[in-house]
């Protein structure tokens, strides 16, 4: 498989939706593939219009820079990279965002936006889970 | 209702993929709220990368000018529009957009691209109507 | 494969190279991969700045539309497809991109600009072409 | 000599990816020109797809600043040029790019990114060194 299927996508999409909803958030959940581009997006009704763009925006940077964003954003931090942030139209360097591994190769990315940085990557941790994990 | 709902909005996604992989189309679709903002969004294995901006720029361009994408062309290229098509962020003036309109309301629009523009339009027409017209 | 390897991308440069200075024109020459993402570039001396971009846009463009830029533009202008130019961050509808596929499947793609678009088609074409075509 | 040539950015290129490879490092390496326009590129087999645009940065960055961008980011900070990042299409004023001077004239600038800030600046260093520092 080069990248994330449209199944594969649609499941992770649903599973974060249900995690969101056990939790009372509204969210906005956006799959990307290994390239960066938009595979699958839901909207959950309530999510703020303006989640549409940070959950993409969380997917795309952790597809880029295939680490969770929230370590990304630490790195960043840490380092001093001012202006990191800046580059590739604008990254979003905290939690919410992870990449989709499989057997070491980065087959897309998930971005999650509606509630808190910890429920967001709560949200998208579960997402990301085998399906034994419910 | 003020905008379309999360159910509504991957329901007509649903409709249109089955559509799309009826005529052989391997296609991006996008929903919108009456606000333009993405609501739900999928693309189908084998779609053009280049397919998922012209989806929801197709979608958002119905929901600013709520009237078939392919309409808002023929007005653009009548009226010598001159320039129009590059107002509210670039907007898609070809057939593949449609308003999602309730008893005279705007709830959103969708927006696909994957085939020609008549099959696009053949594809979020189908969407759009009723169950009953399956 | 999943994408393009730097190697080929770079042997796929040279002998772009090769052509243009053999029929006298100073070309930019970019290699994109299957997602649209830089892989290497080369601008020759005496190419103008300008061609930097108009390279690197012709890539993309046949990386996202994996056809021929010129091909892609008659189907924008055969089909009025007003504002197609504007998606994807601006689209170069025009020859001298090309798709580098293999056994059907997208790998990248080569952009090519400093000549007439009928000499940059003619260098994209020759580098790729397979080496016995030397 | 105005600007830099392509055969001695491409030589700046070759030292980069040697370097990188020995530390352990897919990394992006980007050449520019005295008036910070592209003037090769060439991406590692394994490199973050991120880091084409941070290398071009770093590189666009150390042209139009003339000083290693770590020691522009310093400045930033001394001095609290906040914003300073923002301008000229966003800075990147962190380790890894470095202007190409000769006789105490700008001919260009490498940038380097993949590995931490100091592996970075490290390869662009090796790069710009003279041959006989190999």
């Amino acid at each position: 498989m080069d990248s994330i299927t449209t199944t594969r996508a649609e499941e992770i999409i649903r599973r974060a939706c249900d995690r969101a909803a056990d939790i009372g958030v509204a969210a906005c959940i956006a799959v990307v593939d290994a390239g960066a581009h938009l595979k699958a997006f839901s909207r959950m009704d309530g999510a703020f219009a303006g989640a549409v763009d940070v959950s993409q925006r969380k997917a795309r940077t952790a597809a880029l820079f295939p680490l969770p964003t929230g370590d990304f954003g630490q790195l960043v931090a840490g380092q001093q990279l001012t202006g990191m942030e800046l580059t590739n139209g604008g990254l979003a360097a905290f939690h919410g965002g992870l990449p989709v591994m499989e057997e070491g190769r980065l087959l897309g990315a998930i971005g999650v936006s509606g509630g808190s940085a910890e429920q967001d990557l709560a949200i998208a941790t579960h997402a990301l889970a085998t399906q034994g994990a419910d």
